[in-house]
């Protein structure tokens, strides 16, 4: 390490130090101690424009230690992002600020991945190598690498105990992700405790075990020529992903709380402050920047610029010899899609007999694909159940890299954090699908996809108790209700085979993650010449059957329960009464309808009101009002075949009859 | 194997075979294939005692990949389990019998833990191992063992795919747990697709990486000797726990659907079951069972009965030498608590300054920890946030296992499943603490505390936006409305310090999982002197300050918000509105109180209404009701000092005296 080195790194530290004491709040122990190979990565090897953060080949670096973040906007502003200024740093952690408390993507340009969560950004740069590699295989031709660039990660103890880390890890070995390369900042503690209470595994050897090449630099603090020789090596090697162990100190300089748990989530007090910058030979300046780090970081605006504009020149030529293929690369990364999609949606007629809606996902999924190449996603090893598998197209391995059919194995939370990793990177609409009871298994990962605003389809299949035999550890009852609390997610749970088609429709032409929730039984196609189109569903909920007068009672319903109310409906016409049916397969669509026709399909005049659901009544109030009644699910299921199972827990026609007559009552 | 031993392992095969046929549903690949080592281990080595599945000192026996129930089924019906008959095995799947399509602890005696979803099981025997560590040290005196078994698996490709199983192995191999034995069911074969599509890693190393025994048995369809040895090995390890990894074949038999996903979930089919039995030379008949080989498994219920009754002998002796002990462990073991306990909750008076409720939680847990020594339990690496360490209590750690708080690092999914595996175990008061928003990354584990009704707490704190500068990463806003979504769980957020301690004695009184949903700022203590007792929460909703006569609007809130309501209601009363303040710690305890007290809290007359809870509104309809309105937070939060964000997102006393004139107005 040289002299201007040390000085770089320092100034990085301090930065950190200052920002998160001027906070009161913050985690300075990661970034001192992780400054060193931060500084040589990013000065080194990162491959990217600080003036252009979207440029599409750039290479990507993820904070998975998200609650280093100072590190992160340090680095951002050294190196000349706009998104991060000085008066930026210095409002750490306030609101409305450019630098929150963990890193947000979206928010702040040049964040790659919304981190904080331990483990999620860890799977991110997994499936952001997954997304390069398609991506390059799709793309590139002979002379013209238009995509070629690593994936980076800094990883912390804390994410590498994460089990979504083992999954990603695991996943990442099989795939052979040779241009994955993450550095651990191994520095033997954690938020609470030194790691020798909890954490003595052989990390070397487990991601060995995955197949990922390890290398150890032993003096992370200040062995620079060992960090680079290191990544320089990871990029050598074309067979697996690499994992760089770099044994750094925790607060590294901090006379009295290196190296312990105090340094991790607290500022280091205006004393301590004082005794590390003298330690290190510091003024006591706050946000003190020297001249020649400055300028020594800030070489990367000229040099991402002639990057750049050198990847440019290729594109260009690469669009003379491949026009159709350049204006594609263009609609992907545009985040446009490509005409024709809307149409190759099918329309089902109920003579083709009743369908699962997953079945129908299926057919809708695989008449999408060849319109839409960067379509890609798969499931956690229940494809033949959640039918998910596009039909003719390959399998993403390492023989077949421009698979698009992604095995994610028995690992949900890796499926969504990878999921998530795919569609940070960019040029790819990506999904993922299991049983819908397991989408507890990848919440941590789901959440994240609604807070950065990602666009991304869960395909959750199995959606109720109607499972049958497997039973209650396989029958989702309160997840509908939980995905729907989740703010920014659009939760859409098709009636029948054309509301799966309209449900496609609607997710695709909008930003923002969309959960699908399908059947595993069959259902009654509706016949839409007698009730109203699917299309209604891109209103949330519609007016599927009316009454010819004022209604009596609206049975509102999603889902398999749609049919039952029309089943419902059509006893309650043989009595005279006067019945509407709503369709409701989102909430969040219809929240989004202006008043007049939220009133026109729910008017506030009609207060006998039944709302049937398969799963927990939780928040159906808000459609039921007052005089209401709920038929819903809200005790766990059992394991017995499924139409038992809807006599058993009461969603028949005679029950819903009996809820409507007696709402009718006592609204009268 | 010889030829006695062929005949039960057949036995056990066909009984899953016919039992999945009958039921045209299940899974038979795995109990064929697995047939072998659970045989040897149940006639070998299981110490149980058919006749008394609850005999405190059983050997546990986990099958985590509960898919293969019948596997379970039939051996607790061959051994002489009450529980599972001939008939209950003929009603596989079917409604209401004792062979659920996942075996389901407590409704089917015999079955140790309710598993299926993958990795669960996993977890559980840890918990199960460190448990009876726990009690080993804390009953066991010199010549008297009474705690003395050990905890055995069955585990699957999928089992070892999940994080949850990679947190729950790394750290019990920091633990040493060297009493656990888990068999794995190596059979290269998942539900979609053979494990080389998607599981290449090499496990045996990861497990030694983690500190494990890992041996391997290369013939696990035929290899008894091999499988007993292996066994042997395993319990003569005093260092490590250990992985067995048996290579099995899938469908074992099966001439056309062995070694194939085509075994996995789907029954034979009446032609392959037929082909099966041919080829393994059995008889056609369904649900055969050679006398021999019931004689051969029966030997359990005498074998048994011996075992136990060697045991109660020692027990005697150790009653005799120490009878204090002697009858605590039959407290602990009958779910009774000792006496004095609840005197032990301290009361907080107002003059003790403001404090965070997951302060008080650490008082009051601290304050309970002498009094009940088998509370027992510990946090993801947040101890120092969380506030759950039992002071003056060792952790739990190889060299001193006697140790009541548990570190488990940053593994939130295992610590679910871990404490979930110590309440299986029985004897023991288990909690797990983390941050709420991190309650995502344990869902699996918390639904299945539920489903099982485990008297577990789980102890979430920084409850809300007001966790502050960590931001929206951090900051809950959908976890206690999707936590409420659980059937089974009870979710309580104490308003002050005193509800803290009246949440405790609630949740100790009962059985069944709870949620302690605690704040990270500082709240007020409210004057009882002036408000109405704490002890209200134990109606999950109660009258915490009146209007003197009819209310104009009532104010309900949870946690936090409970005393910005008591603010607002006394801006109000300044203005002569009649208010009364509902304080609703628990929605599941209020909704269990009778009809009467719901109305005298809430009476159908006052339809002006307010709820403000800092989570999102989802459900509060319920108590709002048509003309009422909800002060929510609906969205992300932000990075900022909370008081700001208070002010931001609305949580303040002008808002709720608004929204309660306005109401008022409205239904005028």
């Amino acid at each position: 390490m040289n002299e201007l080195q040390e000085l770089a790194i320092n100034t990085i530290r301090f930065l950190a130090v200052d920002a998160v004491q001027k906070a009161n709040s913050g985690h300075p122990g990661l970034p001192m101690g992780a400054a060193p190979m931060a500084f040589t990565l990013w000065t080194q090897y990162l491959k990217h424009n600080p003036k252009n953060p979207a440029w599409p080949d750039r290479d990507r670096f993820v904070l998975s230690a998200g609650h280093g973040s100072m590190l992160l906007y340090a680095l951002l502003y050294l190196t000349g992002y706009d998104s991060v200024t000085m008066d930026e740093m210095k409002r750490f952690r306030q609101h409305g600020s450019k630098t929150p408390g963990h890193p947000e993507a979206f928010h702040t340009p040049g964040v790659e991945a919304t981190t904080g969560p331990l483990g999620q950004g860890f799977a991110n740069g997994v499936g952001m190598a997954i997304a390069e590699r398609y991506l390059m295989e799709h793309f590139n031709r002979p002379g013209h690498a238009i995509v070629d660039h690593y994936t980076y990660a800094l990883v912390s103890d804390g994410d590498l105990m994460e089990g979504i880390t083992a999954e990603a890890a695991s996943l990442a070995g099989h795939l052979k992700l040779d241009k994955l390369i993450y550095l651990y900042d191994d520095n033997k503690i954690s938020l609470a405790a030194p790691t020798s209470t909890t954490f003595t595994e052989d990390v070397p050897a487990r991601f060995a075990a995955y197949g990922w090449h390890v290398q150890i630099v032993e003096d992370g603090n200040t062995d620079i020529e060992g960090i680079a020789g290191a990544i320089a090596a990871a990029q050598a090697e074309t067979e697996r992903p690499s994992l760089i162990c770099v044994q750094t100190t925790i607060g590294y300089g901090s006379p009295n709380k290196a190296n312990t748990s105090d340094v991790h989530g607290s500022p280091l007090g205006p004393e301590e402050v004082a005794a590390t910058k003298a330690a290190l030979g510091w003024p006591a300046e706050d946000f003190y920047v020297p001249d020649a780090a400055f300028e020594l970081f800030r070489a990367a605006v000229d040099a991402g610029a002639k990057a750049e504009a050198e990847w440019q020149k290729r594109f260009d030529a690469y669009a003379a010899a491949y026009p159709d293929l350049a204006a594609e690369f263009k609609t992907f990364f545009g985040g446009e899609l490509p005409g024709g999609w809307e149409e190759a949606i099918p329309v089902f007629k109920p003579e083709s007999g009743a369908a699962a809606t997953r079945n129908t996902s299926g057919v809708v999924l695989n008449a999408l694909a060849p319109k839409l190449p960067h379509l890609i996603g798969g499931d956690a090893d229940l494809a033949p159940s959640t039918k998910t598998l596009l039909k003719g197209f390959d399998e993403q391995q390492p023989a077949t890299p421009g698979g698009r059919n992604l095995r994610f194995g028995v690992r949900e939370h890796a499926m969504g954090g990878i999921v998530n990793g795919i569609a940070y990177h960019g040029g790819l609409i990506p999904y993922g699908s299991t049983f819908l009871v397991f989408s507890d298994y990848m919440r941590g990962s789901i959440r994240v996809s609604a807070l950065a605003g990602l666009k991304v389809l869960w395909i959750f299949t199995h959606d109720s108790i109607f499972v049958g035999e497997d039973g209650p550890t396989h029958e989702p009852v309160e997840q509908i209700a939980s995905l729907r609390a989740i703010p920014g997610m659009t939760v859409i749970r098709p009636a029948d085979a054309n509301e799966v088609g309209e449900a496609y429709r609607w997710a695709l032409r909008q930003n923002g993650p969309v959960s699908l929730i399908l059947s595993r039984q069959n259902l009654p196609i509706i016949d839409r010449t007698k009730f109203a189109p699917a299309a209604g569903l891109h209103k949330g909920a519609y007016i599927l059957a009316d009454s010819e007068v004022r209604p009596d009672v609206i049975l509102i319903a999603s889902g398999s329960e749609v049919s039952l109310a029309l089943s419902a409906a059509a006893k309650l016409q043989e009595q005279s009464v006067g019945v509407r049916v709503v369709s409701m397969p989102s909430w969040e669509i219809f929240e989004a309808q202006p008043d007049d026709y939220k009133e026109s399909v729910l008017p506030r005049s009609v207060k006998a009101r039944v709302a049937i659901e398969a799963g927990v009544g939780m928040g159906w109030e808000k459609y039921t009002g007052d005089a209401g009644s709920i038929i819903a699910q809200d005790q766990f299921g059992a394991s017995a075949p499924y139409k038992e199972l809807a006599k058993a827990f009461g969603f028949t026609v005679e029950r819903v009859v009996e809820a409507a007559l007696k709402t009718i009552e006592a609204t009268q």
